[in-house]
């Protein structure tokens, strides 16, 4: 029985676990991609764990997202993340040089290596025959340090192509109809492997598109197989001495079957506010736009923007309609200035923003109250644009071109002009002006790390205490939110590379005085928080198990957990405990202080413990669900503890 | 005697006064200019004000200053001010068509005529033979309500321009080389007027460059002849046959001499931290530099983009300089596109971003800390790069891009290779796309004005009542700026299109309380601030009067007012008094009332008037310093009233 891409590329990498889907693997990591909204926590938790070099074959930080200083914060860390990328040996991609996932698909992405990235759109580079997945900063820090990646094996979702994109139609739309097909949920645990025939009329940029909205899906990655079409896009990045053919067996075969008939799909819209939310274009055409946006990783190649361009060209822009322009790279938009493309936009009257991830992140191009705005992002989640009650739709670059000239969502095929083909070129620039390179080890170690006035090294974390007695300091109902433990948005994220800044927004939204409680017992031995279900749902963001365990939370017991917060609590040394019996929770009060004894031993012993609550008479039953390894790591107070630890060793 | 250009253009728009340099004299204005930034409280106030249509030749609305869009405020006041555009008869510059000042040179500048702008930089247009002004938003608002602007007569400071400019100086070495002479106030209450041989070696742009930087002169304004170089920049502009020849007779005489002979100057740079803070480049050689920017209204011609890209061209920056390219006007990216020039500067490692004043004041581009920022923008006083504690050199574009392939301020002359010269093209791109025309005022009626969430009319002011009793609710120290009594920055200027929601502000960092205060006894009659002496210095923004009006202030009785707010006060109807005997105000409490009666009348009748203080046997002399006309505004209750009372008339 032969392997697809997805189980050869897993098999080539194991080093913990079997090859069934569900159970937990082990995988070794050749690369990393780091962004720099989530990038400083990484480099500040690689200094924490007093890693000397990547151990990785290649790692790049990449300065993408936060773009627009209108003070010293970004320009700062820009700065600290230079200074970390040659402490360390990572690349580092500058400020203007574009968007992580083309850039590293252009300059890094190797057919039968691994990528791990602390950014969702990691599995983008799936397109050029690797497994490539997104995950949070400290796994990606781990992988850094040369550890492997934990991850459930997924199920290979395997989607046979057939036929070639009609005109006026394009990735985009392919990967749009997975999503009506599939939903944002579908592809959960599994990676979706795309082959057959049709591939042959996919360019290397197409498969990045269709690649790059796999985080849509939900899937754990998108998986291409490496052919002579990777050769030819490597060849013209001068770097086809580093490519491999990666086929699936003739004989494979795969956990779910599906068939995408490119010669059949027409243009796709997903109406607001989710990618899942995809209908033919006819059914939403005539909807009045105010903004057409171009650009992004989900549309990042020079023919997405020159398709565009020759749209346009010599046409104008309807009355009222912004039309922004979002280069993704300076190579490539080196291209698009000489081919005329630039001057095109401009003069239909269009708007040249930076090359980065901007608007597609709520960073510049926010729409207008009220108006509809049609982008070719991945993501229109509510108020992602940066705009409240936003009204985005996601389209193809023609799509959004067509409708940029008639102000209304526009099926591109009614055109009254033909189709503009366009090609790659022959020849792209190649540009690694902006991407430095790793330093050698002996240079690297005299590098001193640069910190402007809001960043802060993450302070040492101590062991989890034997004994303790920890006041409950806030008591929560169901449903409480990573966002309600640590808000996001522009007045807290600015504070992103600083925990003892960040730390004060904590619980606020909860109980304004959690703060200044949490501090008075932190020198004493902490505290605890209890809740209902569902606790810690909601958005990733590790600065929510980080912060806490900062002030002093030594445990959660809630009723149950969601399940990254959970794993974040772990990660960071924070114990999570469930309640045996859910109604304990009604007979706990804030102020109750609740005695641990012997806990370190007894998390090794049961996955059962008691606890005493202080004088009540009255001993809660709580359970843990921590592995062998998470016990080891719980004890040494975190992640960053254990793996500097092993170091040491 | 025969006239300078200054005295023919101040006579040729006399419409009150007297030509002696010091007294008041009313102008005629026929062109109005206002910014984003400015501009949506001037339609407010046009609305508010009840204008049906501007009445001067040619007034238009730009958008370039608030161009980030982070979420629906300043997207929202694009399209207020887009309607308001529509609904008042102006012309409209869409975002990211560029900064008003070289759009309005080059689509609406005329050679004999006025121009009022709410932009500091508005005298920059004087290089077309216009006397250009820079105005506060309400004078702006009467202008485009066709009421002339008063200004005291100015003295015509002639400076006599010999010589040729040597390779590797520009323009900008000129202006620098003025600062140098006579800093930052050494043209108060001057024009100065260039005339002589060497004007025929400065192109209309190169004028631009000098006549922007009068602002940071102090000057009233800066006016250069109409000459064949106007008109040939006009003919490529399209326009020829709206240039007129404009030249001071031939024995006219200045008030103040001044010679400039162009063939002896140098690089010059203005250090941290102000305009005037100039000394030639040999004094500050080898600083090393982590910003090299180019772009502003202080430099936006083609020319000073071209020679920048013709020096960088086929080179790399230094390592770790960020060199940020910030395009002044879409017309002028166009040309430098397609003319090679934007893939010059992103081959040699620059970034490029939108056309718009951006980094000039804070919209992005900041610094990091404690870095050093070379920059060709007009203004380097503290903080305003967006970065506390900046470190911000100005420059010529020559200079700068010099010093961004060292990485340290560096004489371009010392440069191992040949001086690029560049020219203006021949046939430069003329494209109005985004520079919407106004509409005719049958089509403009029917225009309702598009308001977001943020944007709220002006409530109706009432007039100055004869009797009333005003609770004194703040006693005030010396020295109270308009920052302290309205703040700026980023958490309150977006409410300018507020003035509800902006109001919440006032006084904050004075008193907390402020606010809840005044709203109590608002419908009650309103209330009084007392302090001590400069009383409003600072910033010129009329929202310190505005706000505080609308909160229920009556009237501010101080030792000294500081000259602007004094004049924001009376046109927004808070009556301005000072003590007779500045001791009285020790002997004035928070919570006294004062009991004014007959005031009306009083303030017409006499500069002196007395008030009691209730409960207390003490009455104030006091004193007001309004003239006939600004009595009357008084009574009406500001300028918005009055000019509504004539238009009604």
């Amino acid at each position: 029985m032969g392997y697809n891409v997805t189980q050869k590329l897993i098999k080539d990498h194991l080093v913990e676990g079997e090859m069934m889907p569900g159970s937990e693997i082990g995988l070794k990591i050749d690369q990393t991609l780091t962004q720099d909204a989530t990038g400083t926590m990484v480099m500040l938790e690689l200094e924490a764990m007093g890693i000397d070099q990547a151990k990785t074959e290649a790692s790049a930080q990449y300065v993408d997202h936060n773009l627009i200083q209108e003070d010293s914060k970004n320009p700062d860390d820009h700065l600290f993340l230079e200074s970390a990328a040659k402490r360390f040996g990572l690349h580092f991609s500058r400020p203007g040089n574009g968007v992580s996932h083309p850039v590293h698909m252009q300059r890094l992405a190797k057919p039968g290596k691994t990528l791990l990235g602390s950014d969702s759109h990691t599995c983008a580079n799936g397109c050029m025959g690797m497994l490539a997945m997104g995950a949070g900063g400290i796994d990606v820090a781990l992988a850094i340090a040369g550890e492997p990646f934990y991850v459930k094996m997924p199920k290979v979702w395997g989607v046979k192509v057939t036929g070639e994109l009609p005109d006026w139609v394009s990735a985009k739309d392919a990967i749009l109809e997975m999503l009506r097909r599939h939903g944002v949920k579908g592809g959960v645990n599994h990676v979706f492997e795309y082959y057959g025939p049709g591939l042959k009329n996919l360019t290397a940029m197409d498969r990045h598109v269709i690649a790059n909205m796999g985080a849509e899906l939900g899937a754990t990655g998108t998986v291409f197989p490496s052919d002579e079409e990777t050769k030819r896009f490597m060849k013209l990045q001068g770097r086809e001495d580093e490519w491999i053919e990666l086929l699936a067996d003739k004989d494979a075969s795969y956990d779910v079957h599906d068939e995408l008939n490119l010669s059949t799909l027409g243009p796709m819209v997903a109406k607001p506010s989710s990618p899942g939310n995809v209908v033919p274009i006819e059914e939403i055409e005539g909807e009045p736009i105010y903004q057409s946006y171009i650009g992004s990783s989900a549309n990042p190649g020079y023919r997405d923007f020159a398709i565009a361009s020759k749209i346009v060209e010599g046409r104008h822009i309807a009355d009222g309609v912004s039309f922004d322009l979002n280069p993704t790279s300076r190579q490539m938009l080196i291209d698009l200035s000489q081919e005329g493309h630039i001057a095109n936009f401009l003069q239909a009257g269009g708007r040249l923003h930076q090359a980065g991830c901007n608007g597609c992140i709520g960073m510049g191009q926010a729409p207008a109250t009220g108006r509809n705005s049609l982008r070719t992002t991945p993501r229109n989640f509510p108020g992602r644009s940066g705009t409240k009650e936003d009204s985005v739709f996601l389209c193809s670059p023609e799509t959004a071109a067509v409708s940029a000239l008639t102000g209304r969502i526009t099926d591109p095929r009614k055109s009254d002009f033909d189709f503009p083909k366009v090609k790659d070129l022959d020849n792209p620039t190649v540009d690694t002006r902006l991407l430095d390179e790793p330093l050698p080890l002996e240079e690297a170690k005299k590098v001193e790390l640069v910190k402007g006035p809001n960043v802060a090294s993450i302070p040492e974390m101590d062991e989890l205490p034997n004994d303790m007695e920890l006041p409950i300091l806030l008591k929560m109902g169901d449903d409480i939110s990573t966002d309600e433990i640590l808000a996001g948005g522009a007045r807290v994220l600015p504070y992103r590379s600083n925990l003892p800044e960040i730390s004060k927004f904590t619980f606020e939204i909860v109980d304004e005085t959690y703060h200044d409680r949490a501090m008075k017992v932190r020198d004493e031995g902490g505290h605890a928080v209890v809740a209902g279900v569902n606790y810690g749902q909601g958005s990733s963001r590790e600065h929510a198990a980080l912060a806490p365990k900062y002030l002093g939370l030594r445990v959660a017991i809630v009723e149950d957990f969601a399940r990254i917060h959970w794993q974040n609590l772990a990660n960071f040394g924070v114990l999570p405990l469930t309640f045996t019996d859910p109604s304990d929770l009604k007979e706990l009060e804030q102020g109750d202080v609740l005695v641990f004894k012997g806990l370190r031993d007894k998390i090794k012993q049961s996955p059962h413990i008691e606890v005493e609550v202080k004088g009540k008479d009255k001993t809660l039953k709580l359970e843990h669900a921590l592995s062998d390894r998470q016990i080891e790591i719980m004890q040494m107070g975190g992640l960053i503890n254990w793996i500097k630890n092993r170091l040491e060793e």
